[in-house]
């Protein structure tokens, strides 16, 4: 099983004071690219893979999504996200990543937020979502990009002159990470792009869209704290169609 | 125009000292990986596209391919190229890779290794590739990794305790990039991962593998200073087709 990090309570008591968790979509600066990659979602049926507080299949019922599953592995993000709509075609259920049961065909949408990078079978994921779409249906993701993940001591190296630079080591290393964030272990997966994009072609898909997220100019004009994003890429995010 | 820097003489001379350079494609160690991306070159007609001494346009049709035509900006380089080889089957001819002009639906397989990051004009050439080959026809190529050629100062950093890291910067801030390299001041076009492979897609190409080059257990035994290329990645091999 993956590791249930986000049912630790100081965790998730740490996660739900982020900004992308108290302002939702419009709090994660990497929403509006990733949002581009979506098809119109009027009458889809929706699969969110790791769908958290559900503020994206609220979203997606918002657009006219037909109906949206949320899958999820923390009982208390599904409890949150269950609270938070009275939608009946909204559905959160409780799933491990690794090993997903989805029924074939189900699905003209699926689409995950910074998921895949804490499932160690990705491969096997990447399987499971392709046969769960109807032909013609598309997958969306955004992962924690590999020059993010591979470091042993990620963190910003500043130099004499105050220039910024990312200590990229073991990049072609796959495998576990160790990291601390929100005062807890928290274990991630590390795989190259090449690995993650070869997933997705041997499982079937056709790959659409590729982007290693960057903030806009005017992103980084309303919070400069974003200005960094453009010296290391910390989101891969991919458009897939089967 | 692109820089013609294989045209400097010092440059050259340096060049012509490389171990690819003396030995040819067993002397690149990247080369087992983007072979193995190729198809059966029996019959085909090939384009390589930065052909540079003509190592690879003899090994395919050493491995039977039907006509094979080398391109390059370096008359240094071509000279060389056609006083290697007496095979009629064999053409080299001069081109800028920043305009070239190929025929509709000429080649069964499309090769270039490492000359991708020195063209501006990524995305017409990529147009120009598919529009000249046939219908199930092939690209395969390498080119230098964006992990490699972003840095504003590329070079390994040491730690105290002798680990090596990459110091990257201005991943997501696309352009040129001037380095020194055998004596000389080298200009190199940064582009991400994303970027190359959209430029892909939208020309219509199927993304079929992509890989960033890491040796194997058995290149690293057998050359130690290869166990480094684990740390960051160097190369950026794709197999795509039309």
């Amino acid at each position: 099983m993956a590791q249930n990090i986000y049912d630790d309570p100081e965790f998730f008591g740490g996660y739900g004071r982020l900004r992308r968790s108290v302002e939702g979509l419009d709090g994660a600066p990497e929403w509006p690219a990733l949002r581009a990659l979506l098809p119109p979602l009027r009458g889809l049926e929706v699969v969110d893979l790791g769908c958290g507080f559900g503020w994206f299949c609220c979203w997606a019922r918002a657009q006219g999504a037909a109906r949206v599953l949320g899958l999820d592995l923390s009982e208390r993000m599904l409890a949150r996200a269950r609270a938070s709509t009275a939608d009946g075609a909204i559905a959160y259920e409780r799933a491990d990543l690794e090993r997903v049961v989805l029924p074939a065909g189900r699905f003209d949408l699926a689409y995950s937020s910074l998921a895949l990078h804490y499932v160690e079978g990705a491969e096997g994921l990447l399987a499971a979502i392709h046969r769960t779409l109807v032909p013609g249906g598309r997958l969306v993701f955004s992962t924690e990009h590999p020059v993010y993940t591979a470091p042993t001591e990620p963190g910003w190296r500043v130099d004499a002159r105050g220039r910024k630079t990312w200590p990229v080591d073991r990049y072609l290393v796959e495998g576990p990470r160790r990291t601390h964030w929100l005062g807890k272990t928290v274990v991630k997966q590390h795989r190259t792009i090449g690995t993650t994009l070869n997933f997705l072609v041997r499982a079937g898909f056709a790959i659409r869209h590729v982007e290693e997220f960057c903030p806009t100019e005017e992103q980084i004009a309303a919070d400069l704290s974003l200005a960094e994003e453009r010296e290391r890429p910390m989101f891969l995010l991919v458009a897939a169609g089967r």
